[in-house]
């Protein structure tokens, strides 16, 4: 089992934003989808799920946070909306040759600096 | 240093989404932010990050894999908004009780079976 | 038949955002659907429209003014996707309380400032 | 004064968006802004000031219809949004060769027939 700094076990669900971004490229290369995917094309395809994101969204008024009162089905649906927007930045970023997971990191901290904490 | 299944050690720079997801929390509740990030609030600004990053793209036509030509300045100004979408998507994943590397794992699983490679 | 300001007959086609807005406000009232018309509501079904719209663009690479060699049914669908962003943009108006026409008139002059002719 | 079909002086503020749509032509004309003026570029654009209106909504959780509560100033900016998305609606329908406001009456019709009134 792998193994974290503190010497304990890792929680198994932990994903890393290169492990998919490894299997993304994956899949598209052994179904010859590279030709596809151009900067701007990605682009359009995220801005596509972040509709279909929205659209689950629209018609609910205000939304309580843990989604009380939602069924099964409809935090399953969620989740796939959640999981494409996801998936289409990640590629985006790596046919842009950015490496996503730092960049983030990097944001947290410039964000940390902007708002101090009082 | 952390090591991986194979006992190698593990690239720096993976990132998790359960670490980003952990760090965003604790962000947002040193600041006493958590009462402004309701599920639909989330959203609207992951909008807004998602039109951001469009507008980099916008009046620049094809744009070719890799970014040949593009300035240190603008790629860091695309690492910037590609993260800020990352980062919203994981709040509001968060805020909603659902966890997005787990459902992302899924979601290429789903792929797969959906577009067999011939 | 209509005439315009020089006396000339108006072209039938000739569509006014007033006209369109008091259609859909028609359109809402009888089917009951004014308490699902908050703003935020009316926002993320134009979110989910747009994301619509941008799907059919997404894999096409660059596309050429006019849409040569697009069929007929892609240019209608197009048409849809188009038509059903400005009637949630016409709504979400509306329930604002704001004049969208006068609005845009407004805003052109403005960039006609903004942006003089050499 | 206009008049409509009865005789009586039409409203002056109604617009129609076949004269917002000239009115855009030649601004882009007149500036040698066509060559910009691609189809995904105007997408896009769209794209972009969909974000920020977004972003003018995003902290404020629900809001009732007729904006109660805000100011001047921010009507203003949701006014300028708003035509920002219009105008590249517009646009974007010009480009591509299609009757936006012919457009928009059709899918009235055809939601008319899609969800007739009890």
């Amino acid at each position: 089992m792998e193994k974290s700094d503190d010497n304990c076990p890792k929680k198994v669900e932990d994903v890393s934003l290169e492990d998919l971004r490894d299997k993304l490229a994956e899949f598209a290369r052994v179904r010859g989808w590279e030709q596809y995917h151009s900067p701007r094309n990605l682009l359009l395809a995220l801005v596509g799920e972040v509709g279909e994101l929205s659209e689950i969204f629209q018609w609910k008024g205000e939304v309580e946070r843990g989604l009380p009162n939602w069924s099964c089905e409809d935090k399953e649906h969620l989740e796939e909306e959640l999981s494409d927007v996801l998936l289409y930045l990640i590629q985006l970023s790596d046919v842009c040759g950015l490496d996503l997971g730092k960049a983030a990191l990097t944001k947290i901290v410039k964000n940390a600096k902007k708002y101090p904490v009082n």
